[in-house]
């Protein structure tokens, strides 16, 4: 199984693609979508068109996107949702089942710890991918938000965390460090 | 030139299309776009189609949408974002140039009055296309969405009104009201 994972945004976009192979997860591919400085519809345009490309590009079967919480600022808000509606666009346009969840979730899922900063997160996507290199703090979000999706459903996410799978690789988190 | 308006919301989300030649406005189709009690990505999603059927439809030249305003609600502002979002994906993945209006400036352009009531939009665009019926609110708004639209970058907009348009049907318009 394919998931495509996005941590939506109007300025950058954050996206992931793993496969999921039982409990074994792959890195596909990650990155960011920029929208220049245009109009907002063009801006929304740009986002919806490489959500799009996206999926020709590495057919997902299914993908997961960050529910975005209400910002201090109302106007950023109002464009984050706008953001947030052209991905989901593209997304569903390209036929691809949607999951939601929240930054709460995402955090407790991947790195076990709903407080996680972002360079935990990294970490964490780092060492459950097996990635040479570290992800920028979108694309990282996004590949933690496929991973969060891979579990889901699984007993793995009932128990709030990846704790099965970091065993199997020697690993154990306690409040988001990993341990050994 | 043929242009289409949207009133966007999650809900429900009016549309209006109209015809200029000149100074002469003709009413083509208008509508409401209803999203079923489904999960967002799905409204969103029928939403953009929505959208997209209307711009295969009815191939309009250029749209125009509200913009709208941040509500007393975040959690409201979000979703409505979205929505908004969702639209203009639809406009914009359909080849269409988007222009974008406040209520104010909707409601300036159309009555002549920025704290028009809905109901004064109503009676203004039944005039001004010269309907047989009224359309319901989100529809009509829609509609006043074109017209502004039509005559936007005119002498009539730059006069804050369609007072020329009027006079040639012989009304004239203060603060709202029709005259004559």
């Amino acid at each position: 199984m394919r998931i495509l994972g996005i941590d939506p945004g109007l300025r950058v976009t954050g996206f992931g693609v793993i496969e999921r192979h039982g409990h074994q997860l792959t890195y596909v591919a990650s990155g960011v979508i920029r929208t220049a400085d245009a109009d907002l519809p063009s801006r929304l345009g740009t986002i919806f068109e490489g959500v799009s490309t996206l999926i020709r590009q590495h057919a997902p079967d299914q993908a997961a996107i960050e529910k975005v919480f209400v910002n201090v600022n109302p106007q950023s808000t109002l464009l984050l949702g706008q953001a947030r509606g052209a991905a989901i666009c593209g997304l569903v346009s390209g036929g691809v089942p949607v999951a939601e969840y929240t930054a709460l979730q995402l955090k407790q899922a991947v790195v076990g710890y709903g407080r996680a900063t972002k360079e935990q997160m990294q970490q964490m996507v780092v060492r459950l991918l097996s990635l040479t290199g570290i992800p920028g703090t979108d694309a990282a979000d996004a590949l933690g938000m496929a991973i969060c999706h891979a579990h889901s459903g699984d007993t793995l996410a009932a128990l709030g965390g990846l704790a099965p799978a970091l065993a199997k690789k020697g690993m154990r988190v306690r409040r988001g460090r990993l341990i050994g």
